[in-house]
């Protein structure tokens, strides 16, 4: 959770006088999200989010961000649409922050994902998938195979304090990855970040995808591994095989994998558990004691980068070859 | 800021169908307020503020404070009106928590307060005051005089670590306070908190008062001096007489102080001064570190109680006698 960034009414209210949205009615800070400051703006015209870019993201990076929940909005992806100034500008300045104004999306997020909030996820995922298809821009992933080791350096000496032998497990991952990262899968947009907090329902039916700032261009089938880590797993760290053949099947009704994206599965799984893994283990030693932020545990993805080196093939993720 | 209780969205739901104000259709944690969890719950109904009462709360006062805001809301006062479940109850439990869901409030807080708002608040506070007479319940202030000493004892040892010089200091004021604390005053419903974050606006008109979890019955000079502290110094530590003397006018104007009042307005601002002093001192030295709650620097409220220590008579508030 996290609002770092204050900022005087007068300077919200000239802001806001920017857009055609009426005058402020209100604004609360909110708890969610650990990379920005996020608040509930409500205006005359309704409920919007502003967002206050906070220095772990590149201000280089927003024009592709917002420019992509444009495109994906007009594609019929229900995900925030960044408010246009009357000058037509999406991005602004507020506190001497980067800003923008986007809209507000119903629903709520799942704290104990079932069956058929995977299946409904797999389907918006290809979706998402297929709407990014002529998106003009372009952005690498920042967090992937080659941001492994720079991140595990400065952690390395102190691994074995989180989990004993944790130090060794990720040298010997990262020298298997080196090797066998696949590169020849069909690439995109991903989200590369669809955990149930960014993913809203409103009872049963998926009703919006928020928080687009880890959105990048790399293999699809990556972003489908991050959720199945993220969703598909037990709090005891089992793999709940229903979920994600649910998760999975219903990804390929709309886009069908192709057999070397299923072959290669259980290596993109491993992987997005070492990222996640690094990130959390990167953020658990660096994040200073009293920050607002508390990092997550490391140990959760620790356990399922162990499950996923056992995996010999998709079908132990319910695939049915 | 604060969100402490995280539930679980079908636990949501069902407590929300005890209400008849529809089904949710989102809910985000607040970053505001520090005793307890607040959540901004949008339903098909409209907005409401949802909030759960942590440890610091005590429950059996909960009555006294929803009721205070109903009575008070009924006698015409902007403020939060608890909604009723159908069976009637304006209290309910959610996640092992006491829990209530309130009327949402438009407006925002000021930031940097101006004469007129000092104005606008002077006279809300008197009207707030006139329509607490007849509410039928009573709770004593909790952190009055009687309550200083027990906060001192454990911050006696390490108080010279934040002011070198405050622990003498504050022993000397108890023991003024022992003596001189007024008893005789116009008594009645205060709200005892009423901080620029406690107090909303839309654009220069006062839309609202919030966060009624300090109320008590105490002499009604005293929530007077309260915000006189919190409202009329500047940045520097210096009072801006010039908005002291809106508040004391503006209030006056409504409800008229009495002579004795007037006189003991010195002594009433020196004790809110320590009173705050106190209580953020206790927070600053007790907080453990990682807590989410950031305390609240306790110099600054050194630098309002050595000033009125100076002060000889209301007229150096501005007040003509």
């Amino acid at each position: 959770m996290a609002v770092y960034t204050e900022f005087a009414d007068e300077d919200l209210s000239e802001f806001v006088a920017r857009y055609d949205i009426g005058r402020v009615l209100s604004v609360k800070g909110i708890a969610e999200g650990v990379e920005n400051s996020n608040f509930l703006l409500a205006t005359e015209a309704g409920q919007f989010i502003l967002t206050l870019y906070e220095k772990r993201v590149d201000p280089a990076d927003l024009p592709f961000f917002l420019g992509l929940m444009e495109h994906l909005a007009g594609k019929g992806i229900n995900c925030p649409l960044p408010v246009h100034q009357r000058s037509g500008d999406i991005l602004g300045h507020l506190a001497e922050r980067p800003a923008a104004i986007i809209t507000f999306l119903q629903g709520m997020w799942v704290r104990r994902p079932r069956n058929h909030h995977c299946s409904a996820l797999g389907k918006a995922m290809a979706e998402l998938h297929v709407a990014g298809q002529g998106f003009e821009k372009a952005r690498p992933n920042t967090l992937s195979v080659g941001s492994w080791r720079p991140l595990f350096e400065p952690c390395r000496d102190r691994a074995d304090d989180i989990v004993r032998g944790l130090g060794a497990l990720v040298a010997s991952e990262l020298a298997y990855f080196d090797d066998n990262w696949p590169s020849d899968l069909p690439s995109g947009i991903i989200h590369a970040d669809l955990f149930p907090d960014n993913v809203f329902f409103l009872g049963d039916e998926l009703s919006g995808l928020i928080d687009f700032y880890f959105a990048c261009n790399d293999m699809l089938a990556y972003d489908l591994a991050i959720a199945l880590n993220a969703w598909c797993f037990e709090p005891d760290s089992s793999l709940n095989v229903t979920k994600a053949r649910a998760l999975l099947t219903a990804y390929s009704s709309v886009r069908p994998l192709t057999s070397r994206e299923i072959e290669m599965l259980p290596i993109l799984a491993r992987g997005a558990a070492l990222r996640f893994l690094l990130t959390r283990l990167h953020d658990w030693l660096t994040v200073p004691a009293g920050a607002l932020v508390v990092p997550k545990d490391p140990s959760e993805y620790y356990q399922k980068l162990r499950f996923h080196r056992q995996v010999t093939s998709a079908a132990e993720y319910g695939l049915t070859p």
